[in-house]
């Protein structure tokens, strides 16, 4: 498949998150820094073996210093004695993607707005252990994959295919007349989550900005409108996600 | 019902969790910090409004210096405005809880070893808009209800019932005699969430801190042992929360 490049932010850290690239993506990582002195715990050894192995240039060095390239805006990182240089993350094209031949039914998760770090990046991590197909984001008013991103999701941003559009409206147009169907949370829904089937079919649910909600230009494409029922204020939009992907598995679990 | 104080943190900042405190439970402000010259939104003018009504001390200050009180090490606090002094949040005793006469089935959560204060609010907001009665925590290794907790549950700490313990094991064998069933999160469990019924009983869900999960001792004791299923890591700590509440609030709704 091919993939667009965008350049966003290039360094990663947290242990978790580097072994996760390195395992999975090792031709993301241009270069490892540790700790100068740090004692190789089991995650720092296997961190150190597979960048020998793929042939990482590795440098120990004073982390104190990418304080200021990751922007920590004063805040100190805990950076657990790793950091990575990384390429900017890998956007999937989204004709491909439409296009790409499968034998099962596909299931995707499209942000509407969300620009929260902690939110996208518990959103990927829900969308890749439920194995979602994809995440669509805006090109604006969206969260930059950085490495809050990698470090919330625990690294699972890179396992989900992650498609940056230009339109939201039009994406929504031509999954439609592929075939897919629409579902966009609403709090003024009359439908539950789990009033509505997820079985046999291609779909993406649509969730908006906490307060904000999903735009009407796109509630007004969607096939299924559906809210998750609260006593109080709506669910924060990574909970919500959690709740409605996870209705659909079990729908699909239990067939 | 009697209530036992801790002093932990006296101040809340941020517009809702403000106006969410002084909507449910204005006692427990003693005095609102405005910021000076600030222009007043509709939330604001309400805060204000009900300050006045409640005869709560407004003073006008540079809200600058609460970022030492709020140990805010060194993060820019967006105070939206306002900080509210606060009595320290209240926490409900066991025995009490336990003995109320309620004609209904009641679900708490109870978790062991969950220290982060975005994922004890996010938690928090969960069980509120789920109606759940009450959230049980450890003393010792748990999460201080702090301005951060306050904030990420959007006030909804305000609405749930808090029991503090010194020991979990004897809460959860205190419920088991009284007809409680006991579910408890375990990623090595055989069944699913969604394979046991949540109807027509009292039941508590328990939830471990990642990585670590429940102990072992807890899960001994319990009646069910419940899996997430995922093809990646287990969810975050707040998203697990919310897949297993609201299948049981699915549960009872389509009864």
């Amino acid at each position: 498949m091919e993939k667009s490049y965008e350049s966003i932010k290039n360094y990663i850290y947290g242990k978790n998150a580097i072994l996760e690239t390195i395992t999975k993506n090792p031709k993301r990582i241009n270069k490892i820094f540790f700790s100068q002195g740090i004692n190789f715990d089991n995650k720092l050894k296997k961190i150190n073996e597979l960048a020998q192995k793929n042939s990482i240039i590795i440098q120990f060095t004073n982390l104190n210093k990418f304080n200021r390239l990751l922007e920590s805006e004063g805040k100190k990182i805990n950076f657990q004695g790793v950091v990575a240089s990384v390429s900017p993350v890998e956007y999937v094209d989204f004709e491909e993607f439409l296009n790409t031949k499968t034998n099962k039914f596909r299931k995707i998760v499209i942000l509407d707005g969300v620009e929260d770090p902690h939110n996208f990046g518990a959103i990927a991590r829900t969308l890749a252990a439920a194995s979602f197909d994809a995440i669509i984001i805006p090109k604006h008013r969206s969260c930059p994959i950085n490495s809050t991103v990698e470090k919330t999701s625990c690294g699972a941003i890179n396992h989900i295919s992650v498609i940056k559009t230009n339109s939201l409206p039009s994406i929504v147009d031509t999954l439609k007349k592929n075939d897919w169907w629409i579902i966009a949370a609403d709090g003024q829904s009359k439908d539950n989550y789990f009033d509505i089937s997820y079985k046999d079919m291609n779909f993406a649910i649509i969730l908006g900005a906490e307060g904000e909600g999903v735009s009407k230009t796109l509630l007004n494409k969607a096939d299924f409108k559906i809210k998750i029922p609260s006593n109080f204020e709506s669910l924060n939009v990574s909970a919500a996600c959690a709740v409605i992907v996870y209705e659909s598995i079990r729908q699909i679990h239990q067939m």
